[in-house]
């Protein structure tokens, strides 16, 4: 039973990750024979979970093959994504895609956990209202820009929002009250397997994914596993201390950290722009940003590299500082797990697309020949819901685990109103 | 079949790793009853691999289980070691005892592939020529300082001895002449490997090994693997760079990598004690490091830890100097994998040992509060030995992974002399 239950997983995955696939397609990647495909696809049609059908734009001698399609506007999940200045909530369909969504700006003042949880769970039910006859939630997931405790959705560290030990999960669900868990994940390690199986890192099990969001998170995956560690946490990479000499203060308490020097605010203070001490967004002091009325956020950080590109001798040689120390962490990341690519998702695609000549040279510099030679840095392929589909991802999870499991057939219908 | 060979495997892997153990404590450990751990048991004693005896110094009601005992003395492999300073070469029995155990100073000059295989295929010749009649050699393993090709024991990269794709693995199975390969790793790798069998990393699947030889090298455990990245190369801890602003010059070429700011040569140049200046040893002048006199390797770390403690201030400074570098990036390296353990091998063992505040001290400001909360500092128990006890069981590794395979028969005998 077991290994039928897998199966059924593993097929459903297939189609989830790649979209439409024929049967000899399906029979070829999972090394089982037609019978055993159908079999299976027979399943999951009766569950509601795909459909099959003709292929579509292409003419061939004989019977085509059937495609085996997810039922994408059907089955869904809700994903939510708690950035630092926006929140986000969407229906992601069984294939990953969005479906719908809502999303709001944040102040980077007020961030209390019943304040986010509140205007989260409002666009969740808004979503949830909007649902199609008929359709089926799998689960709800979300990406957190924090330290989260693994299994119950616990925000250990939150430095951005000042969160310290709250429980966003178990707060967020019963809010929600659709008498479904909420999956957390860090917003890094969530974008990092979301472009291992459908992004920039796909083939690629040993990828490092760097996520700008004000500060810099990381997600490490190590023979195609999210690098944990011995209780979660592992992949902190924006805490790599990379400038112990003269290093920017951090939002952590430490100087000289990997997004001290690289983030937001290292990147607009670089380049002289207003409102953008960390210093002055610490402790009493953090509702002095918003409130001074300086742009911050994703659009200060492209204006730089606008003006950068346009001859703006400031924004240029804050772009050149920042890629600098943009080079000197990926240099050690690539010494310390020789991947196979590195992937920059958030503002640092932005970033690295200004500064891509500062990286690569400091790479060359200061990573071994030897675990440099094969590794490739790219642009985070989903951009801007690399995080979200990663929750999406989350949420997905139990059901791909096992797709006919008799405790979620009620949990499938629950919540939906008509 | 697969499945039989496997848990023929786990069991002599429990008593290689363990030593004797009751058929009542390996059935349990293995999850099987009682007359399936009898008949691995009698395979593996017909194999001559085992055997059973009377447990010891146990007196109980009762029939006493008798106890399984891995045939240490009959069953060996030949383990190589080559340090920066010194090549060693084992003879090393299932269970991890060094029966036999030859070694040689070894000048910092003139380290080429041909002299150091000639050096210590001479060691493994003599181990060989002194086995006890009856005996099966199990295979052969090497530790090297270097960056090694898996599968074939090339050395892409060996700084400290100036090496550069040098087919290590493949002469030294052609100057010994055995007709069996050489399985070669880098050395902090093969000892965070033995630290996690039988030392320091005991229960701790999720580990750092540092290791110091000359230089500093690192070996991760991420989920009780060897974490690889792409090709193999990663745990590259030594090269990653700690001090960009004015780093000490490191032999890979670069200025400020943790080895060029923990490592030996940083010590002894902060002690103010000569020919030490790593310069001096690269290119050119590489032999004017052991020709100038000058008390360097393994004793001359030693003494300056001794003389730190003895109250030389200069020495006490060094110490001081060199734990704050080295703790910095052991708190980057608990930020990135929030290991259970973190272990000091090598001369890292001495370092560690005198400059333990610094380095807490550093932790405690670097790393998260989240990441670092479980994480234990240790030494290394296998102290000098981590290294070759890990080659050790790189050579055991092909018999634990089938121990009755046909194909190893014949080699089992290969090569013994009476």
């Amino acid at each position: 039973m077991h290994s039928h239950r897998s199966s059924l997983g593993t097929l459903l995955h297939h189609v989830h990750v790649s979209g439409p696939l024929s049967r000899a397609e399906l029979g070829e990647r999972m090394g089982v024979n037609r019978s055993t495909v159908l079999a299976l696809t027979s399943e999951l049609v009766a569950a509601g979970l795909v459909r099959e059908e003709p292929p579509t734009g292409v003419t061939r001698a004989g019977r085509p093959s059937l495609v085996v399609r997810p039922e994408s506007e059907r089955v869904f999940v809700i994903a939510f994504d708690v950035a630092v200045d926006r929140l986000t909530a969407a229906r992601v369909g069984l294939g990953g895609q969005i479906l719908d969504r809502r999303s709001a700006a944040r102040s980077r003042a007020g961030a209390d956990l019943e304040t986010v949880v509140r205007q989260l769970a409002g666009m969740g039910r808004e979503l949830i209202a909007a649902v199609p006859a008929g359709s089926m939630c799998a689960g709800l997931g979300a990406a957190y820009c924090g330290m989260i405790r693994p299994g119950d959705g616990m925000v250990r560290y939150g430095p951005e929002m000042g969160w310290v030990d709250q429980a966003f999960g178990a707060e967020l669900a019963r809010a929600l009250g659709l008498g479904l868990p909420v999956a957390v994940g860090n917003e890094a390690h969530l974008g990092a397997l979301a472009e291992f199986e459908r992004g920039a890192g796909r083939g690629s099990p040993d990828l490092v994914y760097l996520h700008g969001d004000v500060g810099v998170g990381g997600g490490i995956l190590v023979g195609g596993k999210l690098l944990g560690g011995d209780a979660g946490y592992g992949c902190e990479v924006g805490h790599m201390l990379v400038n112990p000499t003269d290093g920017r203060p951090c939002l952590c308490g430490s100087r000289g950290c990997l997004e001290a020097e690289t983030g937001e605010y290292a990147l607009l203070a670089a380049a002289g722009r207003a409102g953008t001490d960390p210093e002055r967004n610490a402790g009493l002091g953090r509702d002095a940003v918003g409130q001074a009325g300086a742009e911050i956020g994703w659009e200060a950080v492209r204006a730089v590299v606008r003006d950068a590109a346009g001859g703006d001798r400031d924004a240029a040689a804050a772009v050149a500082e920042i890629g600098d120390w943009l080079g000197i962490g990926v240099a050690n990341l690539i010494n310390l797990f020789n991947p196979a690519v590195v992937i920059f998702g958030g503002m640092l695609r932005d970033v690295y697309g200004a500064a891509a000549p500062q990286v690569s040279a400091r790479i060359a510099r200061h990573a071994m020949p030897v675990s440099r030679e094969r590794a490739k840095l790219r642009v985070s392929e989903l951009a801007g819901d690399a995080t979200l589909i990663g929750a999406a991802d989350l949420g997905f999870a139990a059901l791909l685990n096992d797709p006919l499991s008799p405790s979620r057939t009620p949990r499938l219908t629950a919540g939906i109103r008509r």
